[in-house]
């Protein structure tokens, strides 16, 4: 990610991306959208919902494929991805919509220790057989790669009352 | 993790923890609990919370305090955790409180290809100097990894209204 360290920014001691890492990560498939440049991206997931993406799918590998059986279209899902372009190094940073250099871990920047994403979608369709899982929308750029899906439970995905 | 291959269950043909993988985590701290063994870990967040588990708190490698910068006391966070024990190869599970063998994706089980967990947590306590982050409950072991905090977001972190 074409990310230039900017005023009051911290960068670790430590670059996650130059280390050998203490765990590894499997890529299950590919999140396919319509954003094939980083400035086409939408910012996030309610802006990506009012550009009405078609097509937003998920291209899950045929090892995986068996693990998607029991999940159903119209169900909501929270997927995780892994932002292969971002930089994980920068502690500190200031996003053009803040005011002040912030932590990471008080953003939902892509740039952080581990550039894993979170983000809640419905499935619009689901074929088993071919690993193709239509999502409602995605801020992801074409081709990134996915970790996990999980179904939502309200139980414990909100706030408890 | 001791999970024996039930009826119906379908082992992936690759083993996704004796692979080389396809990208590196780094653990920035650990979860600190009062479940030391499996046996004794609430089955999940709500009933964590009933059992009103005091101490429950993340501890973040100094390499990575500064990431802590604008979170706050009373924030609900996401946060993201490696299941250190957990088999990788089972995708299609038979869990107890189920009638039938289900795709790993359709569950919150920690058995899947990648063992990352997502917990909805409030910080009850924050020291940036020592890294601790109170949090108001937890249903993991003692001493798991933890990979990533964000900051709850209701206009993503919700379905559309």
């Amino acid at each position: 990610m074409s990310h230039g360290k900017r005023e009051g920014e911290v960068v670790a001691a430590i670059d996650p991306a130059h280390i050998p890492g203490d765990a590894h990560v499997v890529f299950i498939g590919h999140i396919r959208s319509p954003w094939r440049e980083r400035s086409d991206c939408p910012k996030n997931l309610r802006q990506a919902r009012e550009r009405a993406p078609q097509g937003c799918r998920l291209e899950i590998g045929e090892t995986w494929r068996p693990g998607l059986s029991g999940l159903e279209a119209g169900q909501w899902i929270n997927m995780l991805y892994w932002m292969h372009e971002a930089r994980r190094d920068i502690l500190i940073q200031h996003p053009r919509h803040r005011d002040a250099p912030t932590g990471a871990f008080s953003l939902r920047s892509p740039v952080r220790p581990n550039p894993i994403a979170l983000a809640l979608v419905q499935i619009t369709s689901l074929d088993l057989a071919t690993g193709i899982v239509g999502i409602d929308a995605t801020d992801a750029l074409d081709g990134t790669p996915l970790l996990d899906i999980k179904p939502h439970l309200p139980t414990i995905d909100l706030p408890p009352a």
